[in-house]
């Protein structure tokens, strides 16, 4: 049955280059951060990054929707198969799942991309990655196909027929044939197309910073698939927004919405050279810029973040006498400071992006209201005008 | 393609309960091991605990061959979907994957089934988990379907045609399906189908220890499935077997023999009450019978070990004022002990299980010769006669 | 010589009962911050908590200068020598020290007290811990001596000689004797006496939330030892004060200010009953508490979280049969909120505490002027008058 | 009154250079061992590596006993204050103290020695190795003095008075000033004087190997202070010898024995360049080595594994424009089994070179007798001889 619906799915591939056009994104709105960004304010500042979103979505029989898709972020693009990147991840909250993570320990690199999809779609995300390393070709500098695929999830089934299994490995293929560098889509696309944080419409998000250290100027690229809290606890450039909305203002009328099992997971990619051990330390700082949004890692919400490094490209082809080079620790703080205030805008980017959305069983939820967010954010003296 | 070859696929599904008749165990042999065994020396002396294989077996076109499957083991059966169960995990080399563990981490409970089967088929297995939970029926007590199974997986691409991705979800559900206690076959079933250890054919392997605390019997039943080592490093009842070995005593002639990456997955479980930290510790043990049969935790070796306990049920199944039990830490160094022993023998149990295979593009892999192994025990004193 | 300069240090050992008096803290200013305290605000809400702390100050020949201390928190008063509490700990950037924390994560115990002191003190207050240990006479329930106490440290040589090691033995040994529930000083007190956060004069600060779960109400209590951050990156109640402050706000005139090592300890004690997996978790909350007063976990600060549970008090006293009790996951969330908030407070309590300190080798540090918070607090809106 | 007992101490510094003249290691006694060790088969094969041991026997009044010390293990001599070292560690089974462990993971640095003391000494010996650091002199290239020394401990209460806290500060100092390169004493030696393993006469013991990877030689040294286990599971050279042996064999005769909390500390030392989280991988091999002797790591043992790397040399000293070198991954392999069969025979070397000792309050321990050993391994086809 699940292959019989699939013939039905109509794909909208919203191509990376035009999606973004015109929608305004957070600081379009006046929200301030901290921090300088890169010339896209996106993951695809750091050099060779590349992303691409399949994006599904279709009305079915009976009520069911499809509200979903797969999201796939490459260190190097498709030179990522042969050329692994320095890596290091962390699990704020462990309601969930990252594939890969073990060897990422084990080994310090990301041998491939990190995948983005819902919760029942790893598996077929999982045999996606596999698939396609294998029809690139020849196995990788190591003689041998990846075999841990990094694969994460959220949940959307409140807006998704999570239980249809509509994300196939051929969809994950696709986003890793499609992935490219430049703007990315950011909201209802990809992994993040049926996602929701702080009850409203929510999904992808990005943002960069560029961290000078030595006089060498650095990128910190974020990419979120954002699917977490309650609004309540929103707040937005510190100003505690959900204190000041009423239930009305948030949830969707005539529907007995319940948030399900909610979850972030958070992509931070660099071009500094830094060791895995570094990386782990980047990845954990994800979880600074998180909270300043609102989050308690609620019981049910899987938090997972990994950070990579572009640098050290010889060493990460396995030649065998290369020299690697890495940023001392003591001079790593602006790389910390420049992860907080990109994850900390790349939410806000996701939830800005987020636009009124029905889906599965007539299942519906809002977009937050921007005229509102900026009344709010005006009288607490926190928008730019 | 992968479709149309799955057609001509072959299925023996070796029922647990007359599989191992008639073949000998490593007790059998004379092979001696520490501690006293259940009844049936196997992971099902543990009450309430299933295992269930499906073993994939064909010769396709152009010399390619199907040599896999995928094991389910089920802390309480059937029962296991909505009473969860107390568990830890330990990496001891991180080059594979089990999935779900950061859930057991983050939770303190498997809710679920383990699986096992080979490093390409992580994703299909993962799948049908889920596929199977739906098809069950209602939720389970959380009000929601198990979202992050655990697969584990060891490498099989020597013997099996691991890029035809011949392991489907329906495998993965039918495994589940046919789960059952009473004896468990060894060697060249289920996830254990392909498998290699020490350079002889292995595969699936179990072995159960009894461990008395405080006037109180409790069960610890290990299954592995063994696909690490090379034969020079080989150990049987602490004898350096490998030593007394040439290699025309282990590699298939005429043959290009290279390992692949290789593994092991050893499962735990216990009818002691043990808290999540404690099973973790449990699982941490498993490391140390594995050392006794000669790994080194080879680089390439994905060495998962996870624990569960099936005490606990009314807390497992979500009751509110359910009390909990515990084994205090200072009694618990009989079930450390028991579990050191019963992984030792289990490795054992799943070589002396393999017989000679021939697999995918031609490929060999010899079983041990018993009686030459059983000379090298008698020469060094370690042969029970 | 150490010897002989202890002998001038004039102790002074500041009771909690009155020392708190008539000092304004973080609401008395009228910061808002979310949930409900507890009676005192403080982490001796949670019954049977108690602190202690003995703060050294004198000023020495040669421009040196003792401004240091130690605290002790016991999870059960006198009694936490007998009766054990199930604990866990998180290092959210582990350059410092947190000794003991090994045996917290493999036996779920934390069996005696938490001292905190300054860096190059750790020494002399873990021999403390364990001569007063042996002193109480009998050996606990385990029938045996503390062994692996555990000891925090932020580093205080700015204000303090550290080098001198002013610290010994005895003044753990007379904090823990003095250690009593109650009202808890806070600023330049115990371990906190020299201590410095976002460039200005800190140290201790404690405050409480309650936290309702299924019609019964639990108490959080956090106690900190603030002593990280820069002003510039200073947010409280979600106002990026630092952005609104000048260097001339902040750094005392005719010195030489260098931020050293920057760190932080939080304790966090409930009465709520929780495994040692779920009071790890409890006190990973507390780095998203930290992170909205705008921690970036800088390389050199040593933020360690400790958190423990005065429940299920038959088990720790090691009674075979006693039966556990915990909260289900699915009901955790109302203490996660809690953990965040009073940690937000807390460290803005110790913040607020904070006077104008001269120290060693005359170096300055002043406390933040609570006139000025507040008028930039009031300006965004986010001031209660 | 520690004070006036300390003036009574007679210290004796074994010289590492004269004091394993004539004393039989377990190869002398024809134990075979796999692999290629260095010239002295110690941790100083590995050059720049320089141990120091003070050893601390003395009868006092009322039946109290002195038998005790600490060992001091420098990875570049007394370079070592400036050019740290990569590093990493694991703890097997944490019932016990490392301190200095949350920087080395989170730095990737050893920055000092690596102490090892028994259990009621951490403190004074943590304190002595800052005292030394500062009685050095400038502070090193991080501006800064070792704030979080390591130091790592067993227990030896039942030989030692370990409540009279005999090893003070200045007993670390010396083992630091006196370490050196050469032969390194074994057995009751330094910390090692008081330990137990095998519930026989224990302490130091050290061994190396030699680890050809693409046509370089490494080398691996390890030294441990060997304290844990039981007679009844002790293995030698994969014999389980303490089936051959009864009580009467093993516990002294007239005296109430009993086994306190056991416990192991290993150091791995390599000139193999290779980054943190290799080393880390390193650590944990440790674990596979110590479990062919029998360790089921039970619940009191605090078994704590650290390694480090003299590479990187400059890296080390923080010279900014630095290259890194580090072995692939894909060549670790023999670093491993290096790892695995070094710590097998430092640990039997340590319990050969054990000699019957009476201490504290008559107690009585046995060194193991050479002739029923070999008497053992003979009959297993297991002397060389």
């Amino acid at each position: 049955m699940t292959r019989q619906l699939l013939a039905l799915v109509c794909i909208f591939v919203i191509a990376p280059l035009t999606a973004a056009e015109g929608v305004p994104r957070a600081r379009d709105l006046g929200i301030p951060f901290a921090g300088t960004p890169g010339k896209l304010n996106a993951i695809t500042d750091v050099p060779g990054v590349t992303v691409g979103h399949v994006t599904l979505i279709e009305d079915l029989a009976d009520g069911k929707a499809v509200r979903t898709g797969v999201t796939a972020i490459l260190p190097r693009g498709r030179q990522s198969i042969d050329t692994h990147a320095y890596a290091g991840w962390f699990s704020l909250n462990g309601a969930g799942e990252m594939t890969g993570t073990t060897w990422i320990d084990e080994s310090g690199f990301l041998e491939g991309p990190v995948m983005i999809t819902n919760t029942h779609s790893v598996g077929a995300v999982h045999e996606g990655v596999i698939q396609w390393r294998v029809a690139q070709g020849a196995a990788d500098y190591t003689d041998y196909y990846w075999s841990t695929p990094v694969v994460a999830e959220t949940w959307d089934g409140w807006l998704n027929d999570i239980n249809g299994f509509h994300v196939r490995p051929e969809h994950a293929m696709q986003a890793l044939d499609i992935a490219s560098s430049g703007r990315v889509a950011e909201g209802s696309v990809g992994g993040g197309t049926g996602m929701i944080c702080h009850d409203f419409k929510c999904g992808i998000g990005t943002a960069s910073r560029i961290a000078r250290i030595d006089r060498s100027d650095y990128v910190i690229g974020v990419l979120v698939q954002a699917n977490y809290g309650s609004w309540e606890l929103l707040r937005v450039a510190g100003v505690p927004v959900g204190q000041y909305l009423k239930e009305a203002d948030v949830l969707p009328e005539n529907t007995d919405y319940e948030q399900g099992p909610s979850s972030i997971i958070i992509v931070v990619a660099t071009d500094a050279p830094l060791l895995p051990h570094q990386l782990k330390r980047i990845a954990v700082r994800a979880a600074l810029g998180l909270a300043r949004n609102g989050s308690i890692a609620s019981n049910g919400s899987g938090d997972f973040f990994v950070a990579f490094s572009t640098a050290n490209e010889a060493v990460a082809r396995g030649i065998a006498d290369a020299r690697i080079t890495a940023i001392s620790n003591d001079s790593i703080d602006p790389l910390f400071d420049a992860t907080v205030n990109a994850t900390e805008e790349a939410i806000i980017n996701a939830l800005v992006a987020g636009r009124d959305m029905a889906g599965h069983e007539g299942n519906q939820v809002r977009g937050i209201d921007h005229g509102k967010l900026r009344e709010i954010l005006r009288i607490h003296g926190r928008l730019d005008e």
